[in-house]
């Protein structure tokens, strides 16, 4: 393989025409490869005018006007809806609120809520040990408050796990040191089979890999609850905010039994301008908002969801995802052949199936300094706590000549040294 | 008093420089009077560049790299630090994160589990019927999860529910529908004499009126616990995020006793890019951050405090509040004055020393749609549920001729009884 076959593959990539979707201008100039968009997606070229209609129309003019002639009221319930249908979800069934660690604690509040009253014998939580460290803590917060086990696992055994005293499986969809996936319809059938309830991170899923949650109509192989993150590959811009799924089944049955999530606020009431001193949630999910969302960042967000949703023209998540597994097959080969001999190891699983839209790669020593050093070179990739280089690959921007690129870069610091430079070996305040 | 003598005062109006920091020209162009900044602050003019500055720049080129380079890991708490300045607090008190209603369930979390330790006999929240909902309902909540009782009072009951059975007392500093003030020392200091914790909702207060939140180190007479809006007074853009504090002797018992929120999220770890699986809180208020912040909205709203912290150079707040008095003085002399015999009632409080910076007047059938009348004349102000007109005046902007055309439009559609038409009392999905 050379750098000409990648601009082969790039010159016949269908979905190449998206990458004029984003502002990429810059970085293409300076000779940036960006491999980090499973942290921070790159900015689409329609958010900076959108973001500025936002401030100085509806906001500097429109101002509290706005609320009805712009939609803000319902701009929660808009971009979720266009979420739903990148994750397999209905119309009304996902609200855009918060934070993603915030999401979490309410749909795990109604998940454990849900398990004491059907299977209150069962009193246990199960994670793995390697999921996302939010979500671990926000699961022990409520462990703690109500009695609960949290239960921690290496990937390997989580199936073990799945017995009879087993409320609620919590798992990350694509794990976000290692990339690995989980099989979704398969894990949640076997958490129902048990009696369990399951509950989805999708932060490095949504926009990137194939998302299910309905299991199209399969009630068992569907997921019960789920939250995601807005700035990965939703592509919303830093902090943009997160999001909420329940089953409707779910959702239908709180609302029979007037079930209010625990951060109740006033934008989550059946009837927030009557601004009664009861508490009614609303209907369905709207329940799950809380208080007033950040409409300059939620703007954003709806302008990052339309790129992937743009993608609908070109194949869609198939044809995203057929490219994200052909950009990945390609840099873990291209490590292989031009990196050996470093200490360098792949993480992320070769079988293409439970893998996500990332690699890492493991270094014993150097991890933090070779990812330190491939920035400066212009190859952006992040490392992560204690031995990860990771990098994400972004089927609507990224292309082939940029793996080879950043491998090629790669090869030159582990060939170089340089990366044992003491400027690399510095740490950042965020690493 | 004439509208020439509003012009007069407006001429030697110490303040009036202000107000060119604030994007108003289309407004007045079209003759638009915006008396609603205690709802939606006015776009400040530095805002759309900045916001820009941080699309285009931070996020378009310096991606992740903005995290350390543009200051994102720290801009929580250094934007907490200017608004600590203006409530007074010290800096490294007050964080700013997430949604006001959310950091009361934080805040309220950390006082429902000292109270639990230091008064476990009491089991008593006392608030106020009149207070915002969003308020009522989290103190709810967290009084039936954890078996306190939520006591509900008049205003004028407040003072004797101050009793041996008192946890904790949660007011709104400025009551959102009547702008009636606490006299925030006085009533800290009551609170504290019977024992209990005090906590304050700023959200009609930062920014307006004077507060002094360590009561300038009396500690008896000073707050425990406070949270506030930031899209109010602070001019931060709508759904701006929202802030917390805590008095420095509970911060400093919470770093002793390691002491966790409940939303126990990566970015108030100790140590957040370590990425444990163990959640170790940050020292001080900023274990009371969650999630990843929505960086457009933060900048925004610094820009906003900005414009407050402006004020400094003309007086600082006691210019502003003096200003803050006369606006609503003399709304309240011209509506007694012009608008007389159309059922209207002030329904503020006279004593200025228990004034906020609004005015509300009450009419028992047509305040929705004397409002709506209203904004169709171009006098921005607006209906709280049942039957309020409300009025905010920042001193920041808000001029005196400002007051005397919106009183001079409500005086017209008074008396052309237009506000009776038809399409004035249909109700919007937000009013």
């Amino acid at each position: 393989m050379t750098r000409h076959d990648c601009l082969a593959r790039d010159a016949v990539d269908a979905l190449s025409p998206l990458r004029a979707l984003f502002a990429l201008d810059r970085l293409d100039a300076e000779g940036i490869v960006y491999l980090d968009g499973n942290s921070l997606g790159v900015l689409p070229r329609a958010t900076p005018d959108r973001v500025r209609e936002v401030v100085a129309s509806e906001w500097g003019v429109g101002l509290i006007r706005s609320w009805n002639a712009a939609g803000w009221i319902t701009l929660s319930q808009r971009i979720g809806d266009k979420i739903a249908r990148l994750v397999g979800a209905g119309p009304g069934e996902l609200v855009v609120a918060d934070s993603t660690s915030i999401n979490l604690f309410k749909v795990l509040s109604a998940a454990i809520s849900m398990a004491k009253t059907d299977t209150p014998s069962r009193r246990r939580i199960v994670s793995e040990r390697s999921n996302f460290p939010t979500d671990l803590y926000i699961a022990d917060t409520l462990a703690r408050e109500h009695g609960f086990e949290l239960a921690l696992m290496d990937d390997d055994e989580v199936g073990t796990a799945v017995d009879d005293r087993l409320a609620i499986l919590l798992l990350t969809h694509v794990n976000y040191r290692t990339g690995r996936m989980h099989r979704m319809a398969e894990v949640s059938r076997a958490a129902h089979a048990a009696g369990a309830l399951m509950v989805w991170d999708l932060a490095h899923s949504a926009g990137a890999v194939p998302v299910d949650l309905r299991a199209s109509g399969v009630v068992d192989d569907a997921g019960d609850f789920a939250v995601g993150c807005g700035y990965k590959y939703l592509n919303g811009g830093p902090g943009a905010p997160g999001f909420a799924w329940a089953h409707p089944r779910h959702t239908a049955r709180m609302d029979r039994e007037q079930w209010r999530q625990p951060l109740s606020g006033w934008l989550g009431h059946a009837a927030p301008f009557e601004f009664t001193a009861d508490y009614r949630p609303a209907p369905g999910m709207s329940r799950f908002i809380c208080g007033t969302p950040p409409m300059l960042s939620l703007a954003a967000l709806e302008c990052g969801v339309d790129t992937v949703l743009a993608a609908d023209a070109h194949g869609g998540i198939t044809a995203l995802r057929r490219k994200s597994v052909a950009l990945t097959d390609v840099f873990i080969e291209l490590v292989e052949w031009r990196c050996r001999g470093h200490g360098l190891r792949v993480v992320t699983p070769r079988d293409v199936t439970v893998r996500g839209s990332q690699v890492a790669l493991a270094h014993d020593t150097g991890a933090y300094a070779m990812v330190q050093a491939l920035i400066a070179r212009g190859a952006i990739g992040d490392f992560r706590a204690p031995d990860i280089l990771r990098f994400g690959f972004t089927p609507l921007y990224t292309r082939f000549v940029d793996v080879w690129d950043a491998v090629d870069r790669l090869r030159q610091i582990l060939e170089t040294g340089e990366w044992r430079e003491p400027r690399f070996n510095v740490r950042a305040a965020v690493t």
